[in-house]
């Protein structure tokens, strides 16, 4: 052990967790001395899991969630409603949906939004995939169900543009005061949205 | 897959996640997602390193460091100082002390606080086992360093006790202004402390 490190096994779990969103350098230190000392219950279980993950977990082939078959669950499921198609950033924003319940329809990962700076444009991305599906006659309706961010606007700008001639009727989010949100902490933009688009009690 | 939930093998992998210091649900969710989204480069080397710390790590039995070989690399150190044991709570502190490079002697991880409400008694730490070490004719100072808080105080209080009659001088870290601290942000103990141990320029 050098001065100053623990040892590579340790320095190298370290520096793995360390990449994980949400854990700097610190907090993954405290995650692998967590680990090492709940080996039982935590650091054994964990391997376990990731290695489970790595040999089963596959990206379905028609929408770009991520399940244990492909095409998955969702997509597989009769009893959904094969006319909507929601498009949505990462599968992460799908999970978000799916958690909240509010869609009957099937899904599309687009797997990142058009960032011309970091050399991501549209062939990155699975909306050549997205317009082939639209063209299906059974698409009735496609729901852009992207972050109301720069990128995310103006990539749903973009697939509405190539969704022009497929004979869909496409929809974005509304934009209004969110449930619970109170409006001295929210801004111009979007104060301005929900009193553009108020309804009548 | 049920309505609202991924499919169990990621539900397991996002669980265990969250059990992680610093990780919430929600970001044990994002992790989960990073990691299956890089399986090559993050996911793979990650069940691979958990399964060699699972494998090789041990506790040292004379310090309680954690390491591939026991006694510890520190411990076997024949350059290190055997007169000094610094007595810390936790491997991490052990880790920043030999980041910062400013210990030549041994250490002895406690492996916690005494905390009489959660039930953590003398004999849950490795107390006895610093009392007998300290007995050791070669050992000359114990340096006490406890966390500045409550729980840490008064552990360091309950040791010295213990160590009263072992022929040992005992020390604790100094009090002070923290380098590169801002009197207007530090609490009034601490500024108490520092003009109380005031040094002569």
């Amino acid at each position: 052990m050098a001065r100053g490190t623990a040892s590579p096994e340790i320095e190298q779990l370290i520096q793995l967790l360390a990449r994980l969103p949400g854990l700097g350098p610190r907090s993954a230190r405290r995650a692998a001395l967590d680990l090492v000392k709940k080996k039982e219950q935590l650091l054994q279980p964990l391997a376990t899991a990731l290695a489970t993950a790595r040999d089963t977990i596959v990206t379905c082939e028609a929408c770009g969630n991520i399940d244990t078959v492909s095409p998955c669950t969702i997509c597989r499921d009769e009893t959904r409603d094969r006319t909507l198609i929601c498009v949505v950033e990462e599968v992460g924003d799908l999970w978000a949906l799916e958690r909240a319940g509010v869609l009957q329809g099937l899904y599309h990962v687009l797997g990142g939004t058009l960032s011309p700076l970091d050399g991501i444009g549209p062939e990155d991305l699975t909306i050549g995939k997205l317009v082939e599906r639209a063209r299906d006659p059974k698409v009735v309706e496609i729901l852009l169900a992207l972050n109301a961010t720069v990128e995310g606007q103006s990539t749903a700008h973009f697939i509405s543009d190539q969704l022009a001639d497929c004979g869909v009727a496409i929809y974005r989010l509304a934009h209004g005061v969110p449930v619970g949100g109170e409006l001295d902490y929210l801004d111009d933009g979007t104060l301005a949205a929900a009193v553009k688009a108020k309804k009548m009690v």
